[in-house]
């Protein structure tokens, strides 16, 4: 058993760094208060004796030796990025487990034959810099560490000037470490365990996942003294896509979600009919014919939208992945788990993305989820309470020590 | 007759002065930019050997004495604001147009009757602080003075503290000024009077205004992890008030324009279902039933979309004026001198707002219009011609004169 008040500690002292404004948290992606969050999660990690490496993407590897140095690890983690409104669990909470699960096996004197390295991925929010999950996606070969390097925030600073500036350009190739597997104890984000009652969600499957940017190009002119008819109102046409977006998800719903999050128009002037809008769309689906139909009919949809206002449209994909099935034997031992501790299970599919879904393409990946109150994140009044928590931290514990060997 | 070339040079000095990004302007209300343009301005008005008073609102009067100083000054002017991506005529041209009566006046030795005095209304865009024309509005008794001066920008700067920033809250006490007619020149901002090849519009009306300003309040919560039917996406929901005020407008086009140009959503982060939306409508008709009617249709829809999406809704009015009609003999001494000067010219009405709609409740007003090139203004590209500017500010000259008297 771990020490869940302990997890539960680390968890409100990381929350205090880059404090949100109700309670929750803005740590996002290479600020300074995610430099202040990875000093603090480094110092734990060196007060556990583990030997910590940085990687080019800035990924954190805590690292506590096996008794066959020579065996890849079995890693263990998550990120500790957040929402620009984020909650203090989101991440967090596997990165946390992961540290957690190293000092309880400290306190019992227990050395695994395979090392354990708790890992703390880069920019998995993508709210800063997209796409989400970048760090771990440059580490399974998704994409290319130069053009991560290059991926600029809103105000065009890039990501690796960013990651220069915070002192977290590592010297670790990105990507070339073994694994032996991976594990990831997140919360669920959605409704399902909570509404169930179920202590521990068993990731089977996570959804596949489109971002489109869209560039709608108007004209600007007065709002007054435009008549209707000579309007290229690019705002309107960004309405025109929301709702679309809305219409293709509910068409595919229970199996598909889809909305926009991000939305910037020009000049954003109350007089002013908007020249220009620039969006992200978000599709999902854990079915890859359904993605691809939501996709197809999203991309016809707004090139019919913009001709009828006489529009410019651009979309560009800036986010992508596929539908992921998680390795059969972590999922196994992750069951057998929670079996072991008496905690009720359901296997569960993922809305979100992880950076488990990426590392699943390299290594043998599965995921633990626990329940979050309301199914709420992305929200600073996401909470979870103390037994959840442990009870994700102990099944956690229980599949890492099981798959690393006494 | 006025030189024209003068005129021009003078349009095109100030142009220098805070440029866009795209060969218009971004001279902001009482932005540093703004300051300058005032400089320039008063230094010009002191050179032709005027005296020049800035009011409470920090709006410029630089008087030329009449023979008799007891009579009213006959008050000509507009603004030398913009909008963020704003033209270079757009209120520069009647600001400047009164400079070019005054420097000709004194070429040809005149002297007339009543004082003149040419006017700068401070923040007319309404674009930084809302609502528009508020320096006029402010000196016509239709707003607070400290109401005026609370008026904050997008990121809390007080109109006031702003206007004492750049040095520009004079002594004068808004509206305590004497007007005996006022004459404002502007460019149309809308395609009529180029599409009819015609000179000079003499704007008997001016349409009537609302700005609405729209908060819609839902639930952020995960875009991936949060099933269709638990959003409460307050995006969606504006999204589909812009389709209504599109669609309300149309009903009663060409008697009616409304839009939304002005949009805040948060977190606005690509995977944050919006928690809440911010922006503002703004619906015009020359027609009061008409402008009622829209606003009436648009705020019981409004609580319609919020409903079926299970928002909170608010709507603050944020500018408001009736439709308005010039004075009588105001209007036929434009239109005298017009066809004194041999200009072709029609009846027109103002699609938009104008300080001489708020001086129209306290003097007799009437204006003059020029055309611009494919009616397009709040952009950058905004053009006029050097002879429709010259053929606008003669007809000023002969309608000031005439009412000033020799
Ligand atoms: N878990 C999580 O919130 N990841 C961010 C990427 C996504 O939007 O799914
Ligand atoms: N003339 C002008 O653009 N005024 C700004 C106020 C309005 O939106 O009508």
């Amino acid at each position: 058993r771990i020490d869940g008040l302990r997890l539960w500690e680390s968890l409100m002292a990381m929350a205090k760094v880059g404090p949100g404004l109700r309670g929750g948290n803005n740590r996002q992606a290479l600020t300074d208060a995610d430099r202040e969050g990875r000093d603090l999660f480094r110092s734990w990690c060196e007060g556990a004796g583990m030997k910590v490496a940085v990687d080019t993407m800035g990924s954190i590897f805590a690292r506590r030796e096996g008794t066959d140095p020579t065996l890849a690890p079995v890693m263990v983690g998550s990120h500790l990025d957040t929402q620009p409104t984020g909650g203090r669990y989101d991440g967090v909470l596997g990165v946390l487990a992961g540290l957690e699960i190293v000092r309880t096996l400290d306190d019992l004197g227990i050395r695994t034959r395979r090392p354990i390295e708790v890992v703390n991925w880069t920019n998995e929010e993508g709210t800063r810099f997209a796409p989400a999950m970048l760090a771990s996606g440059v580490f399974a070969g998704v994409h290319d560490e130069a053009w991560a390097h290059a991926r600029q925030d809103a105000s065009g600073r890039s990501f690796g000037d960013e990651l220069r500036r915070i002192g977290y350009l590592g010297e670790a190739p990105a990507g070339r470490r073994r694994i032996h597997a991976y594990y990831e104890l997140h919360i669920e984000q959605g409704p399902i365990l909570e509404d169930e009652d179920i202590d521990i969600g068993v990731v089977t499957h996570g959804q596949g996942l489109k971002w489109l940017q869209v560039s709608l190009t108007g004209r600007e002119s007065h709002t007054g003294s435009t008549p209707m008819p000579k309007r290229r109102n690019a705002a309107l046409g960004m309405a025109r896509v929301m709702e679309l977006v809305d219409e293709v998800a509910w068409r595919h719903a229970p199996h598909a979600v889809g909305a926009v999050g991000h939305v910037e128009i020009f000049p954003n002037s109350r007089n002013v009919i908007p020249g220009r809008a620039v969006f992200t769309i978000d599709i999902r689906s854990p079915r890859q014919e359904v993605l691809d139909d939501m996709d197809d009919r999203i991309c016809a949809g707004i090139v019919e939208i913009a001709d009828a206002i006489g529009l410019g449209a651009q979309v560009e994909q800036v986010g992508h992945f596929d539908p992921v099935a998680f390795d059969q034997s972590c999922i196994r031992t992750i069951r057998a788990a929670a079996d072991r501790l008496g905690y009720s299970h359901r296997d569960i599919v993922s809305g979100a993305g992880h950076d488990a879904c990426w590392i699943n393409r390299v290594a043998p990946t599965a995921m633990v989820m626990c329940p979050c109150v309301g199914g709420l994140s992305h929200n600073e009044d996401e909470e979870i309470t103390r037994e959840w928590a442990t009870a994700g931290a102990e099944v956690l514990f229980h599949a890492v020590v099981e798959t690393a060997e006494i």
